[in-house]
């Protein structure tokens, strides 16, 4: 497929997560032409799909939204890099450095969640706002922010899925973070609830005592994140977000924990419009690395 | 006083406070060159003390680090006010009106602690840094911050001082927030101190459990401070942060709460350096105005 003359540019998105890679092209409004996915193995053969991948498209830039850790600091002499994971063969790897050996155009690097976060600002459930988090629910719990207009970084980058939170009094699940034990990820993740209630959550669909207790948890996260970044939207994305009783009860716990203090009308009288579904659906991650590719070329 | 031709910039701050205001004039580079202090009266009462200070200088911008809730959202009708505080008299009063009125420079608002975090990093303990938070503990607890070179606002503005903390277990003091009772303020501020000990904080400075209570808290709130923003640098400053003993216990409760897991050498090896008391001093807050002043001349 080449590109005609007169035709928007192409851009090109990598989503990377420790299980499924996803590849794209699309165009600088968000739109997803081709794609492919493939699991990720080692880094010699993932990469080689994607260049493989990417070869057959004349890409302006690419945008590459990632599992990490990672170093995002560009001055850093590992820029760009997957830094300590667990993950085996993916500790220590220069992924942009890997993609930029094969194609010499604006690289955009962040963090997956980062990547969603952009990706609904730009075209999605936070469109026309100048500050979101996007907030996803799976094997971790990772949080994107945007903050008058731009995506937070920092001293490394926010790891806002281990904050600690206030045990629901009747929980006696020890928690299953290896770092804080019961921390939000440790309490509240896909494999805490596993652990917890002793099957997966999509098994456990019409427990509603198990669903109840997870909207306490993401609620209550969600109210510390309000009090600290008060974004003008917050997004709930991810797997555990599928389920279709969860996020009215997480809107709930939001109120019951805030109890009127930050007196804005989207959250005392519109928090079904603040607490959303992503606008993107499923397609956040994706659409956000190509929204990291355009922001690249626009440097 | 007049400004001598070729001589730099005079500035104008004001640090409104609801016990007293310090209005000053500054230059460019965070030089008080003159200030005045009165107490916090009726707004009339109180502007009537702030005109007439600044007409005796020929000030370029001034900048307002103010008490709040403030309504910081330029497009809105109440941009300038203080909203709803409960104190008395100050309730939906044009702030930035009423100096405006009188003065017809470019005019910087913003929330005291947001203004103080500006001024340490443009010139305090911050400088160079494109992030930090400063956070002061006294009649309430207030944090500002700035992300990514920029102020945080969002949807209103953060409101850091009443996340929710996980309680000590051999602390039974219900907590003094009116809102969430035992959230952070309602449980480490200075008002709750005195309820907690029966004593204020500056007549408890020899007790050890009172420090050790009280790190535990702060310790806790900048932990989590540290997964949602990420900063470069945490300045501690108000009335109890003068407790000498209060800032080494904060950090090694920063450390344990965080438990080695944000990997920066930063927080692992120099937290001496990462969490420190503010560089302006006690004159954080008004220089942090003339940040303001600084920041609303430029733009």
């Amino acid at each position: 497929m080449e590109r005609k003359r007169g035709e928007s540019m192409y851009l090109g998105a990598i989503e990377a997560g420790g299980t499924k890679f996803v590849c794209a092209v699309g165009d600088g409004d968000g739109n997803v032409h081709e794609r492919v996915t493939f699991p990720t193995t080692t880094p010699e053969e993932t990469f080689e799909h994607v260049i493989d991948f990417f070869k057959r498209y004349d890409v302006e830039a690419i945008g590459i939204g990632t599992f990490g850790p990672v170093d995002l600091h560009r001055e850093s002499p590992t820029y760009g890099y997957i830094t300590s994971t667990p993950k085996p063969h993916w500790s220590n790897v220069n992924f942009v450095g890997a993609i930029n050996e094969h194609f010499r155009v604006p690289i955009g690097f962040d963090t997956d969640v980062n990547a969603a976060a952009l990706g609904e600002q730009l075209w999605g459930a936070a469109k026309g706002k100048q500050s979101c988090i996007y907030i996803t629910v799976g094997t971790g719990i990772g949080v994107g922010a945007i903050v008058e207009g731009r995506l937070v970084h920092g001293l490394l980058h926010p790891e806002m899925g281990h904050i600690l939170i206030r045990r629901h009094p009747d929980d006696e699940f020890a928690g299953s973070c290896p770092f804080h034990r019961d921390c939000l990820e440790g309490m509240a993740s896909g494999p805490a609830i596993e652990k917890r209630w002793g099957k997966k959550g999509i098994e456990l669909s019409d427990r509603t005592d198990v669903w109840e207790l997870e909207a306490f948890y993401l609620g209550q996260a969600i109210a510390q994140y309000i009090l600290i970044l008060s974004p003008e939207k917050v997004i709930v994305g991810g797997g555990v977000a599928h389920q279709p009783s969860l996020l009215p009860l997480v809107r709930q716990n939001v109120l019951d924990f805030l109890n009127g203090y930050v007196q804005h009308d989207a959250i005392l009288h519109h928090i079904d419009d603040y607490i959303v579904r992503p606008g993107l659906g499923d397609n956040a991650g994706i659409c956000g690395a190509l929204a990291l590719a355009k922001q690249a070329l626009e440097k």
